[in-house]
């Protein structure tokens, strides 16, 4: 036997931890060209959020069905093989489910080995040098582009992704705001993360003159990873060829019904702005050559890794739902 | 004395040849540094309309007044000049107003000569070799960066510069779908200009599906006039990697609020689709090199100019309005 969360409710407004349910079920058996795969980490990724709703299923996944295991992207080991490709023991990433064992089919096509030989511990390959990473360097660096003087603002800056595209920002010589959602969570990005103000965008009044009071020539970049109205605040900030990079948009995720979109999109007009959609799913190929540069600024201090580890697959619902509920800080981990 | 159009009321939903009024008024004098400008066509462009609003004012240009010349790009021959840098006799277009007289002032800073030696008529520096041009040109090859077999989707096909931007998709050996509001556009678009298809978004009912019966692929290039409904059903079939130009927002300047954006802007994201805002006016040192390009596919008869010519001062409000209810074709030009 063996644990497994389950989508128990498709999650109505905000996310909550009861939209999901442990289960204990039989341990699977495996067919020809499967594997099981003995789970150690659970990446928590505000993403998969989008694919808990009914009818979300798109070119990239389809949706999640209803009491079925949570899917999303696990750390693990081999345990048992019948695909020659796998080998017992070997560790692997790979787009499975919240469970303590899952079976790998021979058509999932999101399976990565877990580098080996690298002095960190393997769950930096979930974050900062996961997936996590690759949307934070892809989003500033192909998308954001940023010259030294320029001025970045990061959305969810405390998050997972905000807080790495902050420092890699920061890296290459930007003014870096952040937007968070409590004080104490701006405090530590200033005072650890290099951060050069952040902005509470529960307690500043009119986030569009909140901007433009910390940011007077305006955004050359804006990471987005909400949506909604913080992203029209953004684009009513914008610097002459600025650059947005769509890497989420946790404010739709919560959404029954698909919201409008910012009504100042002419904006992006006048202000020659580009804004681009951010999937690394479709850059697999570049992972390695990132993984080294970001773990080479790890290694130099450059960059910090932020993490809140969770402990048994029982805390999975709550650790996913505090991303929603903004109580998470960094990249959140579950380890079973 | 000389004529002259005036914002007589700001537009209110569609704009109304009514909104405009003829007025009659003393030859202007001139003071040191000033140029008198004798008007001979005045160019009919639909961006003009954001700046009748009220509040309108940013970057480029403020708000018109009410009660004075309307604002446009014209071209003309210097009458006589307190300006050393001006001649009488010289030809020149200058963003100035619908009159027959314009005073250009020290501080104009778009007046440009209209080029000498070319085998071709003036008033085509207004159209597919001016403005028009390089927004059908800057929004196709820049943003656009169409491959042979790709498929591009052209709003307000018939207008002024859709017109230009399906020809270059077509030269760059993309398939071309217009959007077009009557058939007999749609006819001539496709008989004479080359276009593969024309959805006539009137009749067509659910334009997303329409579009997607057409582009059975998806879309990688939408060239953006409007905004709106419109660009929502676009984005609602992006093929990956697709690029949107924002050229106009024709939807939007009718409306007295501000229009929501597309609900649908996740599929940038799923996509890794980009939307970049299109805006001649930063690029004017490159007009001449994308002039003599535009001339020579002009020349070769691979572009065909698409011109609706006005005559008379008086016709400038019909002329315009004309651009908002669908009645023009092509380039629209008042020969003052």
């Amino acid at each position: 036997m063996h644990k497994q969360i389950v989508l128990a409710k498709r999650p109505k407004g905000k996310l909550l931890a009861s939209d999901f349910e442990l289960e204990t079920v039989p341990l699977p058996t495996l067919s020809d060209g499967e594997v099981l795969v003995r789970n150690s980490y659970l990446s928590m990724d505000a993403g998969f959020r989008y694919w808990m709703n009914e009818g979300s299923g798109n070119n990239i996944l389809p949706a999640m069905t209803l009491g079925e295991p949570v899917q999303g992207v696990v750390l693990g080991q081999v345990e048992a093989s019948r695909n020659p490709r796998f080998q017992p023991g070997q560790k692997l990433m790979a787009r499975l489910a919240w469970q303590e064992y899952s079976v790998l089919t021979p058509d999932n096509d999101a399976v990565y080995p877990v580098p080996g030989g690298w002095p960190c511990a393997d769950k930096l390959f979930l974050g900062v040098l996961g997936e996590t990473g690759m949307s934070a360097y892809i989003g500033t660096e192909d998308i954001g582009k940023l010259q030294p003087g320029q001025t970045a603002l990061i959305s969810a800056a405390a998050g997972a992704v905000g807080i790495v595209a902050g420092q890699i920002s920061k890296i290459r010589g930007a003014k870096v705001i952040g937007i968070a959602g409590n004080d104490k969570k701006a405090q530590k990005l200033i005072s650890e993360f290099g951060f050069d103000a952040v902005i509470n965008y529960k307690t500043c009044g009119d986030l569009t003159t909140a901007i433009a009071e910390v940011c007077p020539d305006g955004i050359d970049f804006y990471f987005d990873n909400i949506g909604g109205d913080m992203l029209k605040s953004a684009i009513d900030n914008l610097a002459q060829g600025a650059r947005i990079a769509l890497c989420g948009a946790i404010s739709g995720y919560d959404q029954t019904q698909a919201q409008p979109g910012p009504s100042n999109l002419f904006n992006l007009i006048t202000k020659q702005a580009t804004m681009t959609g951010l999937m690394t799913h479709f850059d697999a190929q570049r992972y390695n050559q990132i993984r080294s540069q970001l773990f080479n600024w790890l290694d130099s201090n450059q960059l910090k890794n932020a993490e809140t580890l969770y402990q048994g697959i029982e805390s999975a619902p709550a650790a996913f739902s505090a991303i929603f509920h903004g109580s998470n800080f960094g990249k959140s981990i579950v380890e079973i």
